[in-house]
């Protein structure tokens, strides 16, 4: 169990409600942590499938918003795992809004990225599937993680000796 | 206005609450998403003190969860600008997490980093006061913010060089 | 405008969201109101967008619950208009629920029938567009909204009658 | 148990608040929705109390808005059980809203008839007391909750008949 | 227009809702501030009736928890103009609780007493009806408001010169 | 256990958050209920540490509002243990507003004093340390704190020799 690898299909989640005014920040908008703990959620949903049990959120690597978000905007965030390690996986996150009461295209407001280990009942780490990346897009997907993973390691080595030579 | 530097105390900023049985998620602790938003709330505050005026999140950088938050836990948020350039902002937050009935020392359970954008009432970039660190924590969170930005930059690069060749 | 058949297509609308402990009632099930608020919302987005305007909420003419929804499923509701009169609408909308980390097919677990009238901006209803069954499916649907319209005015008319006796 | 008659009067449930702009669809009027989940509310009580235990909700067999709800109204529901059969009872529900700060007569602005069905601590249906009608609008309830039951299996049957003709 | 006095019962009011897990602290009983929360609300809408406007919380004067609340109580708040100054009223509330499933009497739980103030469209205090005591309760409540006012000035007048002789 | 006095330092607690839309009232500021149910979080909070155990709310003494809050404030509720007898504790709270994006002073907006008592599993009161006063603010506190215990225990002598006297 756990060894045969997952296609990126089976993760594939989606969740989507209508913005109200219970969402909105002191500018009139759609607060950004309104849009974060549902992008939160759905990645959860995508890790505990393909890893097949419970996972948590380890970090939110990048979250970028493109457009505000209104009240009676109809969000939808679409999750799928990008990439997966031996305990650990990359969710990416896209986040689209259309309005409620029309029927134009959605438009894409935001993309985050999130890593999530799996865990089993007392909370320790387990080993996941790997991922069998369907598509062109999935490939593409699976190595821009590696790429975000890569940084994501310079950058806190070169910010250890920023702080070691500042000691 | 606006060209007067302003001090990293400035924007110091702190939320605080009790976390209960409204904020848990499916596996019964603190649900990721609460605490995000609790982080964009603090990073918002600190934003609008520097800018002195409205800011909207742009980006979160990159948020690491340390330790799993609890029903019961009294959250600490602390904010403060790390870095401004023309009309962006770097906000760093710390969440801290103790026991509501327990006077033992808070524990250190996420860290976070955010970009805002100082806007007008048009919704504009405007432009932000520069930012003098007070003292040689705040120097370092300066400089680190500078490392976050260029890997953040090349980062994106790369991935745009990936896709041009995919392509 | 209005008088060009709309298709039942464009009314299609789905709305999901992850049951939690929020939405539990006093027997640890998911709460009947919680679902049927949720039904209200995804046919408010229908009746709205097959009739490109506001639209409220009439009547639900019949909502059957056919297996308890349990906190952590993932709950989807789908909306279509079934059929259109000269300002009101049937809506028909089917709930359905999975498990929020397994790939298991959703269950059927609801299904309800609602009754919209376009409004304008005063709130006095107005002429909506004559509706065009694209499938053998939507023509069978539409039947039977004419046979659940028929059956509401004869049961009204029988419930008068035996008033009428009483007094 | 279970065996002795029960008086309408017994079931007899109100529950009353105050929509604020939590309660607010996007026209700026209540949500329909929330007063469905309030009618449920209700609706769970009388049945309750009939029955002498838990009971679910089966359907909504008809809700009927008369009127808008606004913010500020003081919203009451009153439910009572209209009939009962072996394991099933017809709750009917009338709701009502004034002005908060005015002391003018309340304003029918809805009703609604559920069927609730009692269950045991295993959520098997368990059998309910009988109905004892009190008054003559008691016993003018219970002649028309049989009225809409039997439309209600005559609707069925016809839906029934025209999808085997359909196919 | 505020000189007719006004009766008791004008401003009799009532509110009732089921205190669900939403309303729980972390000892698993209902938080004393939701009950606070329904008590300062019907407060408002019996102040607001006797006084034919809008009026605000001055002050709560004194509230006693008398049992415990649980979860599944069907609580009731039941709000009357007990005292009218010239531009403040005493209001009192009385809350019951009795299980949402059973037919036993309602229990006291608690009791409060508040001081609002009327106040016109620019916030500035106006003055109110006096007020007609209906029966022999409503006698002795308007005593006992006139002694819990002269407390509360000998109270703080006693405070005050404490800390004058502490300075 | 419990039987070392506890310094006024050890109780001192804080929360504080910003005020949304979410908290307002009818007439468009934040609700005194909404403050008070604040109080009583922060005050809990207080209790718990001072007596390193649960305790609950047995009655709010007192609660004076002195400016509105607005939405936009950033509140924050202030505790400590005033006073301490065998079993219960007068708790302090001292609330605050700044508005969220300015960084003028806080303004005092309300006080109030609570009384609370320690309890152990069973729900049963138990012993609370005694209380050892700081500084001289913590001395001037606990004597004010006696004071408001005299009036009360007179205040309800007087209210029972009236009741006494009506009947």
């Amino acid at each position: 169990m756990g060894t045969e690898p997952v296609s990126t299909a089976a993760s594939r989640s989606t969740l989507s409600r209508i913005m109200t005014s219970l969402d909105v920040n002191l500018l009139g908008t759609v607060h950004g942590g309104v849009v974060m703990k549902l992008v939160d959620d759905v990645a959860g949903v995508a890790a505990a499938r393909h890893s097949r049990g419970n996972a948590v959120t380890a970090a939110m690597d990048e979250m970028v918003f493109l457009r505000p978000v209104r009240i009676g905007d109809l969000v939808q965030v679409h999750a799928q795992v990008n990439w997966a390690g031996r305990t650990s996986m990359e969710v990416g996150v896209r986040v689209t809004a259309e309005r409620w009461n029309e029927t134009e295209p959605a438009q894409h407001v935001a993309s985050a990225y999130l890593a999530f280990v799996a865990i089993d009942d007392e909370g320790r780490p387990r080993t996941v599937p790997a991922l069998l990346a369907d598509t062109d897009d999935d490939r593409r997907r699976f190595a821009e993680a590696q790429i975000r993973r890569s940084h994501r390691l310079a950058r806190r080595a070169e910010i250890q000796a920023s702080r070691a030579r500042g000691s």
